[in-house]
């Protein structure tokens, strides 16, 4: 490779509102989309919500894996689940699994990649648990954090605006100036990766028209340079570098803990139903056989078999929940352990400078 | 590292046939494989079935990545989806679904390893074609085809044979001699690994005693050394290479095509049961209305209610079913798409060579 490589990247991520029968004017945006992405000609076009909607276990990461003039760049896009209620999210466990989900995959299959870049709809505010996960864990920059010419809106932060599709209505349980989609990057031992501009479509669609999507578009244009005295950071944490992964990590397993709870309370619940019901089904049997209320019994049967049967589903639901919630939880346990250990290990040199210091200076 | 550098690897590797409640002697056979272990003292213990059974969506692969002296070292582990019958394997497209992306998973994960090694329960005989399309697409070598010194059967290939918990009757649905469990291996450029030496425990537990399992323990001795000359194998894929996993992946790209039409077939039919249901549902609203057949028409309300709810069940397992197949279908012809364009490309310079000779000749 030439010392003076470098490679300029332009990408758009948009989160299309493709819902089949619930997304207003689907084919006509879908059509602008296709025109607008030919005119335009970027490098790369990450697109999300294209086949189904929200669905917790359904979520998935896309993987590109691109050797441009001898650099490998890994893309990632992904779509986490979104977020109804920022006062009472119930699903704020679920999305910070899928966050460690997702920083694991990034993390394990990006080793040999000199780039790594993941755009999508993440559904969580920069200073969201999950989010800070992501970015501890895999050492992701924000595109919009380290760009200075950021073309969006006045107030900058706004990424969600009203728009042809969301109403100030729409966005009223969100506090003011959300942003879900994100392009992040990282560049490894031996080049370095800038973000030389970022642009929204700022509440309109491409050339001012009608939105895309009620989501905003993101263009970046990416700068990546070889530079050989860049050194892969993870080589170079500290004990105090180390804090803050610990902090969020622990974090993390607290919030699957009360997810865990929370599951395993409508498992017990329906558990409870179910009980209930079955003892409901062997009053019913017995009321017919003794041939009182006979009529009434024979009404009252399908609607408990179906009591029965809804509570057995919704107990296997948040069993299988829950499950999957401790398999992350006990990852995260078993990676706390080792970054703790590690810190141990790393202050251990630091504490005896320090107490040599202190013997130096008596 | 230094030149002389060499690592010795004792590998355990055992199905537990830990499944709760159905599994004979369970906690007695626990206590013997801890008791074992802990006497052996092996350097890695690999375990299958300890939590629960067969269920196609439920299967995963376990990664442990190893820094061993400037080495690094990825095992896997994982549990296939069992064959209950091997003339009517309704579970064939699934379990090639199954190897494809444990295969994707190794080939993305093990990038930056110096040596991958692979063990588990894959329910496949070696010429499978899951078991050749793991081979073909991660270069992983079978311990047992290239050890000199393995001490089993007399018979060799059978590792599954009658023991204390699987007699001649269990194994009669399979022909003689089955293999599914297996010990796989290869070194990326800079080192080379050999097996030393394989051991089953040949129907017997260990020492003789009473088997452990209803499979047999697998026990390796691995040896991994310095090479500088050995090849990276990815990098020296000529055109007639790349022909038997152009094959194999044309096969498995069928037999998925076999299983999608399959759950769709079976999606269909629960459909069209959901349909009779909610006709004869509505013959008996209006049987009751009309006060004619009244007691029967109440009587037959709740089995019908269950047929509907439980086609319905079905009608959404097999299109689930189906989309999962068709995921990993796309996903093959996507890469044998790519596979035949490298392969045309690859063979394009020998084609002008051939035809360079016969010009000469001429």
């Amino acid at each position: 490779m030439k010392p003076n490589f470098s490679l300029r990247l332009r990408v758009f991520n948009l989160n299309c509102w493709g819902l089949p029968y619930v997304s207003k004017h689907r084919s006509d945006r879908m059509k602008r989309l296709g025109d607008f992405l030919n005119m335009e000609s970027f490098d790369l076009a990450l697109l999300e919500e294209i086949h189904h909607g929200d669905w917790f276990c359904g979520k998935a990461v896309g993987l590109l894996v691109f050797h441009l003039s001898g650099l490998v760049l890994n893309a990632y896009v992904t779509h986490l689940h979104a977020e109804y209620s920022r006062q009472k999210d119930i699903y704020l466990a679920h999305r910070v699994a899928q966050a460690w989900e997702l920083a694991q995959f990034i993390h394990h299959t990006s080793k040999k990649a000199d780039v790594v870049l993941l755009c999508g709809d993440l559904n969580m505010h920069p200073k969201d648990l999950g989010c800070c996960l992501l970015r501890e864990w895999t050492g992701l920059h924000d595109a919009y954090l380290e760009t200075q010419d950021f073309k969006g809106f006045e107030e900058g932060y706004t990424m969600v605006p009203e728009n042809h599709y969301v109403s100030q209505k729409d966005l009223e349980p969100f506090p003011c100036g959300i942003r879900i989609d994100y392009v992040l990057y990282k560049a490894v031992s031996g080049f370095c990766i800038s973000c030389k501009s970022l642009k929204s479509t700022a509440g309109h669609g491409p050339y001012n028209g009608t939105p895309l999507s009620d989501h905003e578009a993101l263009m970046a244009t990416l700068c990546v340079r070889h530079s050989p005295l860049q050194q892969n950071p993870s080589f170079t944490y500290g004990p105090a570098g180390r804090l803050p992964l610990i902090s969020v990590l622990r974090e993390a397993w607290t919030e699957l803990g009360l997810g865990i709870a929370q599951a395993r309370w409508w498992a017990a619940f329906a558990g409870n139903v179910i009980g209930v019901g079955l003892l409901l089904l062997v009053l019913l049997c017995f009321l017919v056989a003794e041939e009182r209320a006979r009529e009434v019994a024979i009404l009252l049967w399908t609607p408990n078999v179906g009591l029965v049967l809804g509570a057995g589903a919704v107990y296997l639901f948040h069993t299988q929940e829950a499950r999957g919630l401790c398999r992350v939880q006990t990852e995260l346990q078993h990676v706390l352990g080792r970054e703790r250990e590690a810190q141990d290990l790393s202050s251990e040199p630091q504490l005896a400078l320090l107490l040599g210091q202190e013997r130096g200076q008596n």
